[in-house]
């Protein structure tokens, strides 16, 4: 059986998926895009992802290509198709083919990409035990990162510098010195068994790892507080972890080579691991 | 005869002429690009186009997909085999086609799109002659727009914030109210019969259309300064224009519903437009 992606209406064999040349997306990164968590072949919080896809496309007066209901059963389509038991669905829209011009087209029918695959090694405990470093970069990216669209370029740039200085993540500073977020993720500390991040604003995407991981701290009744912080309440911290829809919680070890805490992944990070795992939804 | 495009080494009818989903730029805006204006079926400035692309490569660490050399027969060939007289090629490498991963893949083959199209109306003496109207906007771009990558959504969205308005382009400004430059243009002023555009850095493209005029100002001796203005600038100029590969040189007659001068095409700007033409390289 071959892999298989949704693109525009059809599904079709993976390595024969594409899209014109003058897609938007292509041309101007003008779309938006989601990343839906699986397990056990089941869609994580789903509600949450469709929602915050549905304001990114409001945001850019991006029609949706297909009616809401139908995202649900494409997504399941994919996961059955390509045999998905824990890993992830990348679902795309870009306001579609047009002959190229910034202002928006006229007539262009959104386009719509969901792939799917198998990640095993994101969801494995080793990786969560071992725990990640981090390293801090300037955000260069744009102001409106609370739409989660295709202008992808300087968490790319972002990511690939972490990697070159032997990190997984980069967390981005602000012009301030506060750190906004993760180039793909959101990011956390833990102090004075205070658990502390960034609030919402234009300035983060909404994670839904994020948000679903504060209702459960209400609901078990952690100290938890939305505020900015820099680079000496993290030297400070006792415990860091980030998190996104594919790495869940995910502790942070070391930011730009200082050990958080002892250096080791920390026993906040473990509860909270767990907790999350009780308040998602799977559908 | 069919429109043709240059796509990864192939010459593809227009229509059938795809990409793989999972290109880079598709994903994540990864990759640049280059419109080069052509007249009477030869590329306007090519060297310096050419010159600003592998700069633009060199900055995101892209590998050129083809010789440097081959450029210029590539594009001859779209300019050929689509019957371009006078109209533009539209240029773009991206990163290739890998796994959706932020960071930079490890075996990845750049990929090249060529098109190009008759576009008689950027040329006509009547556009020229009616001016354009400009509608002042934030600056909501990252803080690398010097390189021209496919990172285009928000001047997409200035762009089209400009027509909604009843305006022709968008000129952003930055944090303390300054013109950083046109959502596909740079921004000129003429007050005092000096010429004031904003020096180039992170914070704007350095236009190959501007550094031809400004070159053709230095041999004719006319006045030009290179600063920062604003709004009360624009307010007491005598004239406003601004110049892009394919717009060339086009006077602004108003800014934000305010008129500029006494609101009709001044006589500066037909002079510039005059010897911008005699300063262009034709190849």
């Amino acid at each position: 059986m071959s892999r298989e992606a949704f693109v525009n209406g059809e599904y079709k064999e993976f390595i024969n998926s594409k899209v014109h040349i003058e897609d938007r997306g292509y041309q101007f990164a003008d779309g938006v895009y989601e990343v839906f968590a699986i397990l056990d072949s089941k869609i994580v919080d789903y509600d949450g992802h469709i929602k915050r896809l549905y304001r990114s496309l409001d945001e850019l007066k991006i029609p949706s290509p297909i009616q809401k209901k139908s995202y649900k059963f494409h997504i399941r389509e994919i996961i059955k198709r390509n045999l998905i038991n824990d890993g992830l669905i990348y679902l795309q829209v870009t306001r579609g083919v047009a002959s190229r011009d910034f202002k928006f087209p006229k007539n262009s029918k959104s386009s719509i990409v969901i792939i799917g695959k198998n990640a095993p090694s994101n969801f494995h405990n080793d990786n969560f035990n071992k725990g990640i470093n981090v390293k801090t970069t300037k955000d260069l990216r744009w102001k409106r990162v609370d739409i989660k669209s295709l202008n992808l370029l300087p968490p790319v740039l972002a990511k690939q510098y972490a990697v070159d200085n032997g990190c997984e993540e980069a967390w981005l500073l602000d012009e301030k010195g506060y750190i906004t977020e993760g180039s793909s993720s959101n990011a956390w500390i833990v102090k004075n068994k205070t658990v502390i991040t960034r609030p919402v604003s234009n300035s983060i995407l909404n994670g839904i790892t994020r948000s679903t991981l504060i209702k459960s701290f209400m609901k078990v009744g952690y100290k938890f507080v939305e505020k900015k912080f820099n680079l000496n309440d993290i030297k400070d911290a006792d415990e860091a972890f980030i998190t996104s829809a594919t790495q869940f919680v995910m502790p942070v070890i070391t930011v730009n080579n200082i050990k958080i805490g002892n250096g080791s992944v920390g026993e906040f990070v473990k509860i909270f691991k767990e907790i999350y795992f009780k308040s998602i939804s799977l559908s």
